[in-house]
């Protein structure tokens, strides 16, 4: 089993993360083999297994601490994750993802819906023979409908130029940020830590995840012109507008405007020529300081924390900072 | 509020079932209105709210029995089973149920996906709220894994003119009875029932989902040639064999074969033909005599139930009778 690279220099983790998703493949268990397949796919794609790895962290700040457990609860995570992705892509109609056909571009539609919900599924059994109590559930419930509203929300603000900077903050923290804030928040939690604890973990998430979709974005734009991304276009195309565009088009809404309001219209030469002007119109550099910002709150935050745990807080500490300064 | 009529006849159970609605309205909570208007438009299309009815009946076998608790976790079932239905049809690219538009037909695909998850989360929620024990949550998640094995069962073994009755009794055990078998469960031991008579609830819910499915099936074969259902002639053509086709098919497969074996190219003429030698060669007979044998399991079932609560047990039995002598 095979995990993402920047595990390298954390070698306890990446034991850890690599139990993680053998756990996450043996409960998968599936007679329908297409279905079956597709899910291990997605599980072996090489996704960074952020979530899980943040769990994991957290969960070692804890009084009782049990490594199967936090594994468990870490494969839940990152479970739930990779559903979100496959029913995403359905409705992006996407069809490459971490650089691999989509589970809708190569099995279709309705195994990549199945699929989706049997990942669901395999989240909340993980979570209900392993969680100690309904609290964290409950929790897990309400973090799904904050997702979701993130999603829909970037659906609903589709193709508006109006969108505002706190519009797109609100999305990305459902979509992105409220799965690293539960993640953070489990670990702690079911791992003994006190409310207040497992509150400042939550907290320290929920900062990282906005950061990390925010340099997401800032990297889909900051290639060169010759490598642009396939997702970033799409994404212009479909009408979804993130960070640097949005910043681009405060600084020049008339260079811009013309190409957005083709719509659906819009041929890929047009997103192009958008993508270009962002690069000129300072959108790339505005929604760097905003991630600088941002970075600094979550590394702050997390030298803040009082504990007794040193070696686990300056893990946690390199960690996010070589993950947020990705870019500077 | 109106619900379907069928509960007409049961006053008190029609009362609990307008505010299981209302509950399961009240939970769906969205800023996007074409999902949220999606997910109402399914609420309020006159489903028949079973498996809210009979969580609700054996709930008042329970010594604990608490009526908001009761309506609250019929919701969860009902949510669920909302949810199944939505991705189905999103599977089976259905255009029309329970004689209305499908959500995927009406509103696309994409609309649909986010739909059925948001009520799948809603359904999480409400569990996780009045449940009592993370037993039910666990069932629960077990439960809908064995939905998903029983549609993917399905899907699996389209085409397959060798599929044999026990299969078809596994798919619908998984795909029906098995939200049926967890409602009675849950119901029973949610208001403090014996894990004895939990597990015997459990066992009547089961016997009655397959039977329900068996005369469902039936139905869609009974009618008129002039008032042939559109769905069941949709089914044949995507291959999905249900006990009526797949008795007809053992009685006489060489009249059968050549139409079944023209799979996707299977034009309407031949749908409606099929339907025909379903009828004339004791497709319907063989599936209600199999209905019959199980109806009565079920009602002996139901009778040999050791309570003091005798009006719930009565109501139990004539409402069952009711629904599983439609055709007899």
């Amino acid at each position: 089993m095979k995990i993402h690279k920047l595990w390298n220099d954390y070698p306890d983790l990446s034991k850890d993360l690599t139990a993680t998703l053998v756990l996450m493949e043996k409960n998968i268990n599936l007679s329908n083999k297409d279905v079956e397949k597709a899910i291990l796919t997605m599980i072996h794609s090489g996704g960074k297994l952020l979530r899980p790895a943040y769990l994991l962290l957290f969960s070692q700040f804890g009084k009782d601490y049990d490594k199967d457990k936090a594994i468990a609860l870490a494969a839940a995570m990152e479970t739930l994750h990779t559903a979100t992705l496959i029913h995403d892509d359905i409705v992006d109609e996407a069809d490459i993802r971490r650089n691999l056909p989509t589970v809708q571009s190569q099995f279709g539609k309705d195994v990549a819906v199945y699929a989706g919900d049997y990942l669901f599924v395999s989240c909340f059994k993980l979570l209900a023979d392993y969680a100690s109590s309904l609290k964290s559930i409950q929790l897990n419930a309400k973090s799904m409908e904050k997702i979701l509203s993130g999603e829909l929300g970037q659906m609903d603000n589709r193709y508006d130029t109006s969108m505002t900077i706190d519009r797109y903050l609100a999305n990305i923290s459902g979509k992105t940020a409220e799965l690293f804030a539960l993640s953070c928040f489990i670990g702690a939690y079911e791992s003994g830590c006190s409310d207040i604890f497992a509150n400042k973990a939550k907290q320290i998430g929920s900062s990282i995840g906005i950061t990390f979709q925010i340099i997401d974005d800032i990297l889909d734009y900051s290639q060169t012109a010759t490598s642009i991304g396939k997702p970033v276009l799409e994404d212009v195309k479909q009408g979804v507008y993130s960070l640097p565009l949005l910043y681009a088009l405060k600084n020049n809404s008339q260079a811009l405007l013309p190409y957005l309001e083709k719509r659906e219209q819009m041929t890929d030469q047009d997103a192009e020529k958008v993508f270009q002007l962002v690069q000129e119109n300072g959108g790339i550099e505005a929604a760097q300081a905003l991630a600088e910002t941002h970075t600094n709150k979550a590394l702050k935050e997390i030298s803040k924390l009082s504990t007794t745990t040193q070696t686990v807080k300056d893990t946690l500490y390199a960690l996010t900072k070589q993950l947020l300064t990705r870019i500077q």
